[in-house]
């Protein structure tokens, strides 16, 4: 059901029955290393291509977490997914081998949160039994994509992020146990002028509270309705951008917990990751994992989760152009 | 409603309220031209690169589906949007403009119909009072980024099809008057192992027939329900290969007329397009366009558009992988 300008309320509080995380050996060597299911040690994953091993992550994830939902794959209605690859590749080719009918979606690093939204929207209102959200990025596919392939070593500012090497999975349905998806709030994009492909989380902040504050106006709830609130990527030096923007759009955050996915995942002082984490896999390994863990443990009872994108094109920006930002926020309860 | 495996049936009839097509010149000589708002002389549209023309075509078509619903940006809640740009970059910056909140999707060519499905579920459920869904291509950006600059000149096969410079959008809602948006059918990733960029007709004739199959399964409904069914962009080769395929697989078509749309929008006597249109715009102008001008001056009573799209990246095809496909169906009655 709407509520407000750009909200859903899901009345029948579709459940995340299972959730799968998969990473590479860097996020493993990470504080959040327990929550993940399975850590590769070899950031190839055994094929010839950054790309593919890519494509592996998201394969696994998605397999997984059908497999925990004890359902086989043709039990599926949909599978929403999308990733930061040109034209989704990863996902498509995910979405061939698991043979589910496919919702291919793309919102950079707030697709964890927009493929959840609408799986959620959908299993609520009768258009699926079981339907599956997933995202996930590679380190060296998207740098060599978006930046320089790493091999190149270049060297990188401190406002740049490191792209987390991870793929997220949920399955969403009415039937079965798990925390609930209780409401979602669509972002719009909104885009500040910034150019630079290296201060992404910059870039992102705005758009983090522009849904931020759309989200407590639509639900005509406050901050401290939720005992966590984090943001998808924007690390540290967006972090203190939306922590600033907050205060100054009068969101009183004095009694809930802000934090952002993408400055909990590596360990600053053994990891150099400069400003943070960022990529589709931050937000998606970071909630489907130690988030959903501490929601399942009793640790956390409503949280609400951000998820940040840069929908920034290397073509765009070499035509000058600014980096148009997004985000989707959702509502996960016990 | 969900229906059969694959199929959601659409109870409250959401409305297409509203349609706007904007095309280029070159379109503008083929045989649907009356059918479309607005024709542009210039290829470039004004702009200085071809990226920046194919987002003026989304800006325009978006837009004046608004103004002729007779509502403002600020009534619509969500904006459904794709194209074949990485990053679907066109449809960001068009979100930008418009600023509805947005979900960003990617099914290549088969974004017309992928969008318009989604934006009807969310109306007909209450999710929205007013969506709107919109995809686009421009053949330079899109020539350019798949195989080769136009500028280039390089000659290509009869099997080659030629990207419609296009945009088509709907603005979706229970309130008002207009063709009734009644099903729609999600597509599975079929991939045939095809891998020439110059021939996605044949590679996409297996997924639009996956799809069709699966509409008459799940609504348990014969072809002659239709009085026509429309492929998006197969064009002839891909054409002959779905009619093949249809009865191999027993669907009588005796009945029912079946066309493509890529087949209709060029005069294949006039114009060198090799074996016809392709391209996000391809399905989405000939539908919204002259389709659903057919339908509302009563010459149509029924139709299922099944919109297809080659879910191909140049980096995959360069690595050796082939092209995976994909078909989204949607019947809209009068």
């Amino acid at each position: 059901m709407l509520k407000g300008h750009q909200s859903w309320i899901f009345e029948k509080k579709p459940k995340i029955i299972s959730t799968a995380t998969v990473v590479g050996p860097f996020e493993g060597q990470g504080p959040l290393a327990n929550d993940f299911d399975i850590i590769h040690g070899d950031l190839y994953l055994g094929q010839d291509s950054w790309e593919k091993a890519e494509r592996v992550l998201l394969e696994e994830s998605t397999q997984l977490a059908i497999e925990k939902a004890r359902l086989t794959k043709e039990q599926i209605q949909f599978y929403f997914g999308g990733d930061l690859m040109n034209q989704i590749i990863s996902s498509s080719f995910a979405a061939r081998t698991l043979s589910i009918p496919y919702i291919g979606m793309f919102g950079a690093c707030s697709t964890s949160m927009e493929s959840l939204a609408l799986a959620s929207f959908i299993v609520n209102h009768g258009g699926a039994k079981y339907a599956l959200a997933g995202t996930g990025s590679h380190n060296a596919s998207v740098e060599k994509q978006f930046r320089y392939p790493t091999e190149y070593g270049s060297q990188k500012p401190p406002t740049a992020q490191f792209t987390v090497t991870g793929s997220g999975a949920a399955v969403v349905s009415l039937e079965g146990d798990g925390p609930s998806v209780t409401s979602a709030t669509i972002g719009r994009v909104i885009d500040m002028g910034i150019t630079d492909p290296f201060n992404m989380g910059a870039a992102m902040a705005p758009a983090a509270v522009d849904t931020i504050e759309a989200h407590f106006r639509d639900l005509q709830i406050k901050p401290s309705h939720y005992d966590l609130i984090v943001t998808g990527d924007l690390s540290k030096v967006g972090y203190e951008i939306a922590e600033d923007l907050l205060k100054r759009h009068n969101i009183p955050m004095e009694e809930t917990t802000y934090k952002d996915c993408g400055m909990m995942i590596y360990d600053y002082n053994k990891q150099k990751v400069q400003s943070g984490a960022s990529g589709c896999g931050c937000s998606a390994v970071v909630t489907y994992g130690h988030l959903l863990n501490r929601i399942r443990k009793g640790d956390l009872k409503r949280i609400l989760v951000v998820a940040t994108g840069a929908l920034l094109s290397p073509i765009s920006f070499q035509q000058g152009e600014s980096i148009p930002c997004i985000a989707h926020a959702v509502s996960i309860e016990r």
